[in-house]
């Protein structure tokens, strides 16, 4: 059977975690410079700063790295939840003295294109990964016609086989525990998510292709655990949180240094899609699944509130991405995380 | 450091998980004579059948056993949310012809008592675990009073650090994967409930007494993950729901061994409290978490539902108790389940 270092062309089983607004080019280097698999998110960044991340990349490591996208398909705005959404709002405005007739509309993200395909194309980058199911067939083409492997997460074990079935070359089991967004795609019915440690022995059983563990992953005897559970390698980003590549603000770093850290939640107000992050005053207002239009819309509502109360210190309406298990963030390097990780393949 | 072998006089650091309903002398009886820990579930006993289980435990080994117990408050009745359940019911009653006049109120589960625990004192059992807390202290002195060790089940850090200073002898992490009541005691917010993956490894840092995992461990692959992340020791309850000396009924049987068993909910239906289960119509059609009064007088309400329904052959108003990993679900012996699992200790 192929290994997933074969896969990878890594000389550890081991990825770090793509996590958008949160860490960019530094980290991939410098986990890729230690064996593992290091990650550019590329959600939130139009062109020109993609193609300047991947030039750094190119220019850093000669080893092969993982570039993710979202594989969303926009949705089509819908002015009642657009509405419901501001009125959840309004106090908020008020609160802060924004004039919500300023604040626009539109996505908060972009889904993997054509456009960014070709731009893709010229760097070539060895791995793609993409959360919430898999692009169309004709931009698949595009990203394997340069011979890229192709991983995606799957929730449950009917996304597992699904993506399977279209070929992708492995599948990362992503345990109710991980923080950022949940990838699931076929069902929004939140009890189908599964803990890690049921998750994974199942996708193990179901599948052909190798599986990656991620969720609730923090240090070397986590990595041994999901080792021992059948992984053919694991997934692992909250640990990198308080390294100094990583962009994480000073109120997010706080936050994960705290008992705060304890408790997180599925939360969908910070962008429409249910995503873990440590409770805050706005998930506990609004309960953290509260009245968002559809992803990634609920973004442009929020922002300007993030942005008055992080200008005032306070992290009341910022998105805290973390998974269940912060017990793994250190501040030390990322080239030490990594190898830290790496001491659980054992 | 003690072990948790030495704590529970046992050659094997696992435990057969108590199953009110499931599973009562023999399976115990099964386990314990394999050097593990076996378990009567004592919640839904009352003092004639307890006292003849225990007999039946005594008579059958002379290893070790654990007794279970329920150490919720009772609640005070609510006739307004007791009237919402009935509403809510009212169109079931009507499908299966159940006259609502004749269906009584009242509680379905006794907590740990005065009564119990001197009933106990002439069996003894070297160990009590309860869940939903501790009982009184005048009621924990009686159970001390036979020197048993005592093991409770805790969902967050705050929970086992509240246990472990009211002197239990080991905690139970009990993860969001596993089957069955969830053990919270301190918060009633679900969101503050972790996988096992993040909840273990956050107890074990926090404790200084034995952490024992539970939720999702089905073989012999999760008893050696669940060790790598430090437990003491496991408790696993699915994996035995097959065996023959489980009281499972077909129904419930058949549940497992499908595919409906990959999709369990946190349901309040059965008893009032969130408890694991395969989703069936109830759960489907009134939403797992429903108008159901406080635990446990949701019981009388669905069960003459239960009983029509189980009589035609569905399982639609029963309550299919399942951790979210039901694939260690054999239909071997119990002694077998046990010696398999063991094979994790390595």
């Amino acid at each position: 059977m192929t290994t997933l270092q074969q896969i990878l062309g890594t000389e550890l089983p081991l990825i770090q975690a793509p996590m958008a607004g949160a860490q960019a080019s530094a980290m991939a280097i410098a986990v890729c410079n230690e064996g593992a698999l290091g990650s550019l998110p590329c959600a939130m960044l139009g062109p020109d700063a993609m193609r300047s991340e991947l030039a750094a990349i190119r220019a850093g490591t000669d080893k092969p790295f993982n570039v993710n996208f979202f594989a969303h398909t926009p949705p089509t705005p819908d002015e009642a939840r657009e509405a419901a959404w501001r009125a959840a709002l309004a106090p908020y405005y008020a609160e802060f003295g924004i004039d919500p007739a300023g604040i626009p509309t539109g996505p908060g993200r972009n889904p993997f294109s054509a456009e960014v395909a070709d731009l893709l194309a010229e760097f070539k980058p060895p791995v793609v990964s993409f959360h919430f199911g898999l692009p169309p067939e004709s931009l698949l083409a595009k990203v394997r016609g340069w011979g890229a492997k192709v991983l995606v997460s799957a929730t449950t074990v009917d996304e597992a086989l699904w993506l399977e079935a279209k070929g992708v070359d492995a599948v990362i089991a992503q345990g109710l525990e991980a923080g950022g967004h949940r990838g699931h795609f076929l069902s929004h019915d939140l009890t189908k998510q599964l803990g890690t440690f049921a998750l994974l022995p199942q996708l193990v059983r179901a599948l052909k292709v190798p599986v990656i563990a991620a969720g609730g992953i923090a240090d070397a005897d986590g990595v041994a655990a999901a080792m021992a559970l059948g992984a053919a390698g694991v997934q692992v980003g909250t640990a990198y949180l308080l390294t100094p590549e990583a962009m994480t603000s000073a109120l997010h770093r706080a936050a994960l240094k705290s008992e705060a850290a304890r408790h997180t939640a599925l939360t969908n107000l910070f962008t429409g899609r249910p995503a873990r992050g440590i409770v805050n005053r706005v998930m506990r207002e609004l309960g953290p699944i509260g009245p968002a239009p559809e992803f990634p819309l609920a973004t442009s509502g929020i922002a300007p509130l993030r942005a008055k109360a992080e200008a005032q210190g306070s992290g009341d309406f910022s998105p805290l991405w973390s998974g269940q298990n912060a017990t793994g963030c250190r501040e030390v390097s990322s080239a030490e995380v990594t190898r830290a990780l790496a001491k659980g393949f054992r």
